[in-house]
């Protein structure tokens, strides 16, 4: 059951010749979920061999054009591939203002729906094994950060336990092991007796566009990863301040506030050609930071 | 004075691990003149290091999402940049319901004036030391070919001529060689007289997406280099008039026809991993054919 993140662009507003715009791809058992779509994702998507699977979302953290102007193109290659499963697209208001014009205009000719849903912060979305919640963040304009987390796993199988009981190995210690009761000559066993306390799913955070903010620190309270912006190195904190934007030290602070395992800078101004300054400066307050270049992979193990 | 002709995006329809969505740049002098603007093509001038001159145009030969979903991207960019210049934009007969749409947005806040000419196929724009020859194409939706001509430059200069005729070396030289008469001792010495016959400039043509149509045989008369589309190769013909694009063969055959010296296939088929095949088909009818990759620039000498 791998969990890969992929680091599709990570530059930021305007992209150098190193990093493309924004965009960030979780692969899990299949499904490809594709948190902002700057332009050129869709290329990054191919070259890395990503697949378009049907099963497919795209989380769009805010409505500024380096974000979201690979959404026409990936709209028409889908297309292209003759699509029809729909593609559900979620993002801030005003996201059904971008997107119907497009598809509106005809140069898309969507073979397949495009579902969208605007969130405001907040809400909590149910996809059966892992939840993604949202939260405000503060920038120029509503940024959702976006986090995804799997729900509690059963706990650890024990097979001498189960022999104990009566229970002959095969498919009823599957069941056992999915947290199903079974029944053995008339009597029930439950999985609590022959299972571990349950054990917790990953968590994957992605702040989007954002100052440093509480709603952020919250949101990634004990993230496995958590992707935070870094436009900027400390020495242009006033620029973040006034551009709503954070410094390598807010990212830093955020990780370090929410009790995060690991930290990758993103969204990193195209004025750092060698952004090590930034990695420095955030590794000072939290030694667990990366910065990831554009067609990075990494997996996050299932904890014990 | 160079003439660059930058291949941008090489691609057709769908990028390919290998291959961007199509663009052409054209560096002459100092200007930047970009022929479709494909997903990804702010991305190619940054990465090659071209920059946003202030004279800087853009030609759009049709509107399929793949020749202009670049431009929202630029436009944001070059406005981050705080570009004041006015950016001149050539397209088909709907251009405007395109580009309009993204200006209202505010999704692009361009700090510049975006001023749009429509064209029809059969205009010369005239840019001074060259012109811009369009012509309609073949393809399902209206494509303009385009043509860039340099104007004929002042013939050779003979020094030894102007020596005869009393002129000093020195800045009347220079006053013939650009065409003028001078002035020496009371007399007037006319170019003419110190100079060979009027020299060729030199000729790009680029035909956008189209089938092998006698209007872009016209255009490429006597080019130095065409550049022209060839999505499939021969065995795919029929698909070819289908969807109105060309083959490797028919491009060549253009090429050929027009008694163009230089035949460059763009917009492959991402079907086509290794276009070898493409290449070898064309060269049998063409022989001076090339398939350029992605980021391949290559300069066209002044003629003698």
């Amino acid at each position: 059951m791998d969990l890969e993140v992929w680091f599709l662009g990570t530059g930021g507003s305007i992209p150098s010749p190193g990093r493309g715009l924004p965009s960030i791809a979780i692969r899990r058992r299949g499904e490809l979920l594709i948190f902002d779509i700057g332009e050129g994702t869709q290329k990054q998507i191919i070259k890395l061999g990503l697949g378009f699977p049907s099963k497919m979302r795209i989380f769009i953290t805010h409505l500024h054009g380096d974000h979201i102007f690979g959404l026409p193109g990936l709209l028409q290659t889908l297309s292209m591939l003759h699509r029809e499963h729909p593609l559900q697209v979620y993002g801030p208001r005003g996201t059904r203002e971008f997107l119907d014009p497009l598809l509106a205009t005809g140069l898309v000719k969507a073979t397949f729906p495009v579902l969208l849903r605007e969130v405001v912060g907040g809400e909590v979305l149910d996809f059966g094994e892992y939840e993604i919640r949202t939260a405000l963040g503060k920038h120029s304009v509503a940024n959702i950060a976006y986090a995804l987390v799997e729900k509690p796993r059963p706990g650890k199988f024990y097979p001498e336990k189960a022999r104990e009981l009566g229970v002959p190995e095969g498919p009823l210690w599957s069941k056992l092991q999915r947290g199903e009761s079974v029944e053995v000559g008339g009597r029930v066993v439950h999985p609590q007796q022959v299972l571990g306390p349950p054990r917790r799913g990953r968590k994957v955070v992605y702040s989007g566009d954002t100052a440093k903010c509480s709603s952020v620190v919250e949101l990634a309270r004990g993230a496995d990863l958590l992707i935070h912006e870094a436009t900027f190195s400390k020495s242009l904190t006033e620029r973040a301040e006034r551009d709503l934007h954070s410094t390598s030290v807010w990212a830093a602070e955020v990780a370090k506030e929410a009790g995060a395992k690991l930290l990758a800078l993103v969204h990193i101004s195209p004025r750092y050609a060698d952004p090590k300054v930034l990695e420095q400066e955030a590794r000072e307050i939290f030694s667990n930071t990366f910065i990831p270049n554009d067609g990075d992979c990494i997996a996050i193990p299932l904890p014990d």
